[in-house]
């Protein structure tokens, strides 16, 4: 069984101090003492009590505008939920070739949508520049042989580790809105876009044009609850249906919905996300030659060379990045990386030079 | 938008004493401190974690033969990844008419499968007969023109709390062999009634001719993680990327995996199934003259009337069931229950008299 | 492998009378000549040319209003491409259990629609009564926990040759209406249906009620084209995408439209239908004791008992019908049943009494 | 309605002499004789008839091995069924950018298959070169987060009218066999590449490594009836199943399967593409300067920019081609272009030198 397979070669010796992936975090303390508090007596099933029932305030007053927000087990079951809503078995949503629906979701949204196609695009920094946008749709014609550009998707910050600013969002979206298109915006790393940059979260996301979110929460302190957000109420449409019929409803709503209010009240999706952000610029200032990318939140990609990067492996868990012989690598930091680890790290990439 | 209102009409007021459902109750302290325990550091995420790979090992011993162990966010992902693993899109599942797979998963089974259909079989106390079972089959024909019987799902205690024993289970399986078909069972409920029997996990399940079980965790003391089980480890086959597919492999896979083994290990699902059972007994002797079911697990039917049904509502959460105007009610006694509310619910039943 | 076996099992010879099916019957002269007049240098592909072209006219004229018309290759792809633009996949299409879109199209409607579900009602004769109807609604409640009912379809004339009045269509279509659900019509035997009564194809269809139909031209003189026709052209959604995707919109599309448009302008539709009903008059008043479904169409329903199907088999090609052992039998005659086969099998009949 | 709309934009005036494509020829006389022979008395539905009988058979000469052959109605049923059977909906598709399977088929794979992705290649002349082949197989690792390749797809004669050698096939396939994959081969236009090489149709094919073919028929003289045919028997699989439910099972099976054997008996597929590639070199030949590809078959591609594609639309009917101010056109000759329309249009090209 290929899968499985697979899945046990992951498991590694733990010694190594770890850059692999935010996903490796533990969940904050908040969160725990949250779903404590919220374990007391009977609470009515499938977001019937009243923490599920806070969500749309809560995140109202997040993003100053009246929203509709959903909780999920996932992030793929939140890009994909999302995409199903507003985009058509035949429709196509035209995303970034590295964007992790594309790469890492295992067909997810083709499952979800029914088989609606993933258009790519090609570009720096896992972005999506609005001439080549423009250069993709003009690919598709407005007959039946072909499907139909319905959605944008994307990544804030990047699978690169790059953000897009309200200008470079607002670009796109008003090119997707012109041809009656949707944008979707995958922030599985939100919270570390936001605070690299002086935008408010209305600012990077509906204010320039985002119709649904998908907020992640987990890599950032969560345990395992992602939200959906919905800018504009109209555009809800049968998600609640389609996230019911996928096995994403949580029975003990309460369980998911405190993660998320909680995320937010307690401060923590800021001070989280500035601390994995401040490590990850430690990092990356130890070796600024090196980068394959330039620096903006919490990942950091350099081109290392493969000689350098099984070095660095014996006492470092991270991943080589890109395909086979690339020689780069990407170290990402995360809420809880300890301090020491990335001491570590950057006096070994600093031996590098 | 009528899913949103629908949901909204849920939240009632709480101070009446619960009996609407298991799904209620809360989470076991025992599956607190375990997930309080493993949060402790780094580590690796999708299952590569040590408590995911203690998996098939704790369930192993608790069903006495090597088994292949995957967590899911809920039953109703639990229920259609094991169908859409082992029944193709052109072949149909047969299970009961009332089954929870067929009337409270919103079309789950069929969007997992691709679209294989359920094949409804009636019988008293939603439990299938060798009889009825035989009956359905000889509807299908092996041409191309009809679906193909692949399966037979059953409830393990029933949605009518009733229970079926090894026999009952092998004499339904032994069909289902001889036709090419595997057995699915539905355990949102198997711990109440293994301990409703004098028979063993195993005897309730692999040893009787279950091939894929949904292992049920969440209304019993978890939180937010169900088990799929495979007993024939050759049946698992692509069941890992169709988890992922579906958004239901956990990033952080500790704090599911972890609800599951301190669920078995801490003995948890014995003793929170032998207390809803108990209490669920208390409340069928209160008013045995008005079961609509006879008595078996941790739900209890009754016949009341709409008078009395209006009249106790006024003091007790509990469903009405059925279809309108048939006067029957269904009270559900969890492992969190307070013996208090039992009290007074047998009292107000024993009023009735 | 099962299905081919099944299908070679099908091939018997041929010397036999044969009252199958009408799907077994040739295509009409006039409709032969019509392709071949339509044969003549180039056409623009995918429905560009001036035969398809004309279709929404020649429908709307014997309709009496304006009608959207799309041809497909199978009555399969009429029914289920009419579902799938009308009902979404959390949705379930209310029918009869021995709906040809439950029991002879593979799960096809599950297939097209993305999962949606079909929920079954029993009734005389294969039809619906608006009581059956309005009592199979009941079990349905407006929340995400089950799938919500959309549509209804019913077959006209049914799979047990009944047809539907004006009035009873009608009566369900209201029922439908009122809880936001469209009517669609399984039209295989439509124009049998329209001659055996004294209703016009209007009031059979849009003016009782019918949001879609799925007309049925193969069985009655087509070759290889079935119509979709919707009646209220803001229904028609996404249907076209969804014919191209699903493989259904014939590339030389000429020769599909012709045999559409001849089959209603040559008249053969109510000649040939009138045929047909005809001469299963004959049979069915050759033994009028031994009918177990009231006569009315081109279909005939007996009660032989498997000693008569086993005698009869020998000279007449026919089906038995229903579960082993009902005894019961089934006789179709189609446009171009030979006299003399009926001379026959009425002969046969006659000595049964 | 966009795709209405799209359809009726189609819709031009036809005095134009035409080289749009080889889909808007007539149907061969040998096939419609044929046709009106088999329009004799009754005949067993859905494949039960002798001349489905045969097709196996008669596909066996022609390729010289034993094959399983199943008629269906369009080319994008014959694509999409063939990589459903042999591609999970979590496996991968490659193929070109170009390929009709990506570009013109409105998302057909995808639906079949259950969203099995298609992972595109680009390369010249829409082919796919064994480098670019293992290069993009290297994006792909065995683990469930992605999805895993599968299959591959190559179309002949390519959508920019190239052909692969036997050499070139197999150096793809033996890359495919050796990752467990299996390799479809789109064959629309399989009779113009075969008969512009020296190679038997067995070479082309199975003897080069292809596991499952879309057999074209009706772009070279057909009607309405394509053939999937699978060398290896063992990999048909549930192919009947899906091609059922998917309303692709002719009813009277006998005009579908007649139109292949007559086909393949008649010579008509060598006649036919003979003469569809001898026209268009003359085309080719009339300004080989202006040739943007090779010519190998019965497509030809020219640079001409704007200005000149305008003048000549007034006289000619064909398509711009690649995104627009690319100034490149596409002529494609079919087996009944006038002889006289190739003469004009040669006669305007060599005007333009």
């Amino acid at each position: 069984m290929p899968a499985a397979q697979a899945t046990r070669a992951y498991v590694e010796c733990l010694p190594v101090r770890f850059f692999k992936s935010d996903n490796t975090a533990a969940v904050s303390d908040e969160i725990l003492r949250a779903i404590g508090a919220a374990n007391n007596g009977a609470a009515l099933a499938y977001g019937a009590d009243r923490w599920s029932d806070a969500l749309d305030a809560v995140f109202g007053e997040f993003f100053e505008t009246p929203v509709r927000v959903f909780a999920v087990s996932s992030g793929t079951a939140a890009n994909s939920l999302a995409l199903a809503t507003l985009c058509p078995p035949w429709g196509t949503v035209l995303t970034h070739a590295e964007a992790h629906i594309e790469r890492d979701e295992c067909g997810a949204p083709e499952f979800f949508t029914g088989g609606a196609k993933l258009s790519l695009i090609d570009g720096a920094g896992a972005k999506i520049t609005p001439e080549d946008f423009t250069a993709r749709l003009a690919w598709f014609e407005p007959h039946v042989h072909g499907v139909q550009p319905r959605m944008v998707s994307i990544t804030q910050a990047t699978e690169r580790g790059a953000i897009y600013s309200p200008d470079e969002i607002r670009a796109l979206s008003d090119i997707a809105r012109e041809r009656g298109m949707t944008v979707h915006m995958d922030g599985a790393r939100f919270a570390n876009a936001v605070v690299a940059q002086k935008f408010s979260p209305a600012e990077l996301s509906w204010k320039a044009g985002v119709d649904v979110l998908s907020f992640g929460v987990i890599k950032n302190g969560g345990m395992n609850t992602e939200a959906v957000v919905f800018f504009d109420p109209t555009r809800v449409g049968d998600f609640e249906f389609r996230r019911k019929r996928a096995g994403q409803l949580a029975c003990k709503g309460r369980y998911a919905a405190v993660q998320l209010t909680t995320y937010l009240e307690s401060g923590i999706w800021r001070r989280n996300a500035e601390r994995a952000n401040r490590l990850a610029a430690r990092v990356a200032a130890a070796a600024p030659h090196l980068l394959s990318e330039p620096f903006a939140t919490n990942q950091v990609f350099m081109r290392l060379g493969d000689e350098r990067i099984a070095a660095l492996s014996k006492e470092f868990g991270f991943y080589p990045w890109g395909p086979a012989g690339s020689g780069e690598a990407r170290f990402v930091c995360s809420w809880d990386t300890p301090e020491e680890d990335v001491d570590a790290l950057c006096a070994a990439l600093e031996r590098l030079r």
